[in-house]
């Protein structure tokens, strides 16, 4: 018994398979992470481009398995063991390793209270536009309703699009901002081929971001292969998917 | 033409009103405020903490005036204005104030990254659950949806009460968490009077901190007469607010 969303592929392939088995090996830091997650692959840029020694598990967190719900009530992947203790949520994970590993350069938040307040900001962006509206174009069924959610869409990528010094967000510098938008720029082929997305409709600057962010080594390594996203992304199409972030878009309710 | 939540009691009253009177003079930092607000509360309550100065500037956030809206495009309080730049969203604003004014005790934020990461993972916990909770309860029409409503915020109410150490959340010191939280403890009573919540159905531990929170000075100090705040709620009680949280929470959207 289980959940149709269950059924993914077991493991990393393509570059993402390389890097994980690179970092096989017991460390301090245990990454518990599931290969096709937009939310971990933010963490495991962060950890690619800072040169932090981790070990990789693998995880299918539809299962709900007792010793992962030990780690992460939530049951989400990512989460991190770190001394013994257990962290989780992506966002918050990327700025523990900034903290934690200072003397691990590129230091992702800028150090000047203002710019990090503003870089915050835009954090929230993505938080509360970018990635619901990725889910709500994904899951959009019908004509209209994909529209208006592919113009929302749209409309949020442009916003934050427009305050990125190119190449990157904050400029020469990958940045936090990067990585939490990056996993989004890497899965967008999936609306351009189900939804009529196209990034030169959303403008002419996201397009160069996304190439940007798209091409970085951090974020080529931890790319699966296209057809394993396949049979996943099939499942928010057509609206059968059972994830949280499913649900929740369904529901109408703040994505957990 | 305006919406009717535009049409609140044009200043801070009681306790508040002191507080606003001793914040008049010109400053570096100006803080936009809307008295009424439990967002604006959370940043205000974290200035008095830390005794920094700023100038206090009374905004009716739903007339979406120019000059505010050139302070904050999003139209919502709290915003500050500081060396000339803007700045917006409760939590980022105050965490702006810890990392700017670090030589006015308290520090908010624990030093520590491991535990700077899990008072982040309870923010998060207030942003997805607590804050949209409170929203979905007042606006529930209906006895079952209320009851719904209310069970729901408790859990998530007893979630975060149940990892308070007492009597705040990180011990004796006042944190981030207290601040973040505090605006709801005041409001909780409109629950209690319309909509069957009670603290002791969520239990000893979250009343306990309730009342720890309420009565905390800067607390005390950042709130109006309760008279005031009722035309206000009643048009939350009867599903009739037009503003972006109301119009979000009846939409099952993201509250901005
Ligand atoms: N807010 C979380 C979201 C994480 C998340 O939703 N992860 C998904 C995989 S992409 C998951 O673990 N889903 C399991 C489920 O929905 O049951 C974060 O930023 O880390
Ligand atoms: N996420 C914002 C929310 C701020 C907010 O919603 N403020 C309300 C007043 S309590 C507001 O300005 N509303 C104006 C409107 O809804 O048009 C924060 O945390 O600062």
């Amino acid at each position: 018994m289980g959940i149709p969303d269950e059924d993914i592929h077991p493991v990393a392939t393509g570059a993402a398979a390389e890097t994980v088995a690179k970092h096989q090996e017991p460390q301090d830091l245990v990454f518990y992470s599931g290969w096709f997650c937009p939310f971990v692959q933010r963490a495991w840029i962060v950890l690619e481009e800072k040169n932090i020694p981790y070990q990789y598990k693998e995880v299918n967190p539809y299962k709900k398995e007792k010793h992962f719900l030990e780690i992460n009530p939530k049951g989400l992947v990512p989460a991190i063991e770190y001394g013994g203790r257990a962290l989780y949520e992506s966002l918050i994970i990327c700025e523990f390793f900034d903290e934690q590993y200072p003397q691990h350069a590129p230091a992702l938040y800028p150090r000047d209270p203002f710019a990090r307040a503003s870089v915050r900001l835009w954090l929230d962006h993505a938080a509360k536009l970018v990635v619901p509206g990725f889910h709500r174009i994904l899951q959009a069924q019908g004509v209209d309703a994909q529209q208006r959610a592919r113009d929302e869409y749209a409309a949020a990528l442009r916003t934050i699009a427009e305050q990125a010094q190119g190449p990157y967000f904050l400029g020469a510098e990958f940045s936090i901002v990067d990585a939490a938008i990056a996993p989004w720029a890497v899965r967008d082929y999936i609306l351009a081929e189900h939804r009529g997305y196209s990034r030169d409709a959303v403008g002419e600057k996201w397009k160069r971001w996304a190439e940007a962010l798209e091409t970085r080594e951090s974020v080529v390594r931890t790319k699966s292969d296209r057809e394993h996203y396949e049979p996943i992304y099939g499942r928010y199409l057509r609206d059968e998917a059972q994830s949280e972030a499913a649900k929740a878009t369904r529901e109408g309710r703040v994505i957990p």
